[in-house]
């Protein structure tokens, strides 16, 4: 089934405990784009980058089975960037610096074959982008999935509840999903957002995993336990894009196939962390996923 | 097979941001014991009280199976009391008051049926004390389970590991495994903390679960989200006792059975922390936990 992934395409400078990377290939949807690349064809990418990002990682995401006649390249603008640092505890993390540069006035234009893409994947980005996307498509999806951040509740809660009413899933992490719904409570939290829209609500809880919850349902992935989180940039992201991947290739969007789906989302994110950047993710073999797959089944399943 | 569980029976003022109670039942050994006694018989309760100190609390535990034959009533003593203060945040707690009382000079002696015990769960206590109950047992034990916490570590680390080294199974918190290793990540504090003794180590993340990890083996509980959360105090207690009340019920220390023993475990404290004090814990009934059981099974379950 088609899937598109909407988000950032950037580049990013990255300090943690373990070492540095200055204009490394990051944006929500790079992450996504990846993930989702290892369960389905037929992935068409919309985003923007400056005449300075390179033609090998357009060739690479097309590699992956990635259309980018959706990438829109400015001539004369510089590619987003980002620069962040984290500490010992790799959930928290400063921004260095924010360069929206092309973004600043990015036009979302779906070409054609776009519209009807049956799973949309709608990266972190201002609400009023993700509507315009919204707006273009055909109206024959059958998930869209959201991806948002505190940032927009502060300043632009308007423009993303209205986003938020139109969408079927939404990911954000605890303490975003506090902010939204005004509940200490992750379980009245998501009942409230459920309200506001979507069926189903995605909390992350990045190294404490994440929790699916739809209609009195609740599913918990784990992350899996690492002896050495490299770099977690880009981790939701990923997890994000496994988690529609999978959905897009199944095409079975019932709650039993989405605690799959968020354990394949969990899966590609443990890979994403091992290294900087989305090095780990270029070039998986399915052994490697099956194989991990099958340590997350072994640390959660019991029998009574 | 029987069951030695030692700590603290205590009075405990607790406010919470659903309201207050006061002299309420408290201690680890209460919480451990009445969550053991879901499982099993023969459990031998080890403490001190004053003789402030209900009756009819003592008798309650009785009639769950609770031997009270090593509960020394001191006369002319004081109960150990404590007071905390929750906020919003449930998993963090202001403590206002610590009165040892009979505590102060507690010389645990074991009586002579004790010695033998099979399973022996040692709450959190100094590791002096700990230790003087190690000694008096009679080495034919299969199982010896931990719980310590921070303020150990910072102020008797030379007897605290002492203590590990002799035990099983360790129990800590997230933050104090780091302490105890001086690893950040979990999986290297736990391996560290193997080589300091324990086979099984187990580390609690409160309202994000448990991890199991034993010779390269992990294992994650969730823990049950739920709406309302009225009173964590004894949650990381009564997680033990449930485990450990398991595992002297079905004689099996296997990895595959820990799985199980710490799901039961994470039941017993999502009961706990549903009410006030140990009110929850008073009168299950097989089928609440059966049923309980149930929703972690399918909060956790996924097929590939």
């Amino acid at each position: 089934m088609s899937l598109l992934t909407i988000g950032t395409v950037a580049f990013d400078d990255i300090e943690t405990p373990f070492g540095k990377a200055e204009k490394a290939i990051g944006g929500a949807c790079t992450y996504a784009s990846y993930a989702a690349s290892y369960f389905t064809d037929n992935i068409r990418l919309c985003s923007i980058v400056g005449a300075d990002f390179p033609m090998d990682e357009i060739k690479a995401l097309e590699n992956r089975g990635v259309d980018m006649e959706g990438l829109q390249i400015k001539q004369d603008g510089l590619t987003f960037f980002w620069a962040g640092k984290y500490h010992k505890n790799m959930n928290q993390r400063d921004t260095i610096a924010t360069d929206l540069n092309v973004l600043d006035d990015f036009d979302p234009v779906l070409p054609e074959s776009y519209k009807s893409s049956k799973y949309v994947m709608l990266g972190n980005l201002t609400p009023e982008i993700q509507m315009q996307v919204i707006n273009q498509l055909d109206g024959s999806q059958k998930l869209v999935v959201l991806d948002t951040m505190n940032f927009w509740m502060d300043i632009a809660m308007d423009s993303l509840l209205e986003v938020i009413a139109k969408v079927d899933v939404i990911t954000i992490n605890d303490e975003e999903a506090r902010q939204l719904s005004g509940e200490y409570s992750l379980v009245n939290a998501a009942s409230k957002i459920h309200k506001m829209g979507p069926k189903y609500v995605i909390i992350k809880k990045g190294e404490h995993g994440a929790l699916l919850f739809s209609e009195g349902e609740i599913f918990s992935a784990p992350a899996l336990p690492l002896a050495q989180v490299f770099d977690p940039t880009g981790a939701g992201d990923t997890f994000a894009g496994g988690f529609i991947g999978y959905l897009a290739h199944s095409e079975d969007i019932s709650f039993e196939n989405m605690k799959r789906a968020i354990m394949y989302g969990s899966c590609m994110a443990s890979f994403c962390v091992e290294e900087f950047s989305i090095e780990k993710l270029r070039n998986l073999s399915n052994d490697d996923i099956v194989e991990r797959m099958g340590q997350f089944k072994s640390m959660t399943h019991f029998e009574l």
